[in-house]
């Protein structure tokens, strides 16, 4: 499964630079970090719940957004950059 | 077509704080914000062509870093969203 995670944490105090710092460091456990907040991640759907438990422990609700985007297979290796992004080298799912 | 759009503007000079403003403003017209830098885009195939190449003229393309992924029909109604993360109101096809 592809999947792509996007993410806004409110860094207005050092407890959010943390959390920013949690949600990165979750994140690169199940992917490739395409941007300073945007990951591709190619993982089984058994991961899943997994993943969005972490993010939701980790997040304050009431500040900070994320979103999973369901992918079509093949869509990470076919996405449009422009400037310097570049295709990720993901090797099939991820194992954690 | 649904369409993401992400981007990384190299702020680190006035002019890039520019070209992030540029390229905000150029997203808003074919879609809704739903991050800082993260839009989503329901257009008609047609208009992609004039996106990409509008950005490509706004962005430094040896610093900035844009990209695109095409999204399953019904993707920007389902996906997952965590904290304040809501679901945009789109509506058909953007009209530009």
């Amino acid at each position: 499964m592809e999947y792509l995670v996007v993410y806004d944490v409110d860094t207005t105090t050092p407890a959010g630079e943390r959390r920013l710092r949690q949600v990165a460091k979750v994140c690169e456990g199940y992917g490739l970090r395409v941007q300073k907040s945007v990951f591709e991640m190619t993982c089984m759907p058994a991961q899943l719940p997994r993943l969005r438990q972490t993010l939701t422990d980790i997040i304050d609700k009431t500040r900070d957004n994320v979103r999973l985007y369901r992918l079509q297979e093949g869509t990470l290796n076919s996405v449009e950059r422009l400037g310097i992004a570049e295709l990720a080298p993901h090797r099939g799912d991820h194992i954690l």
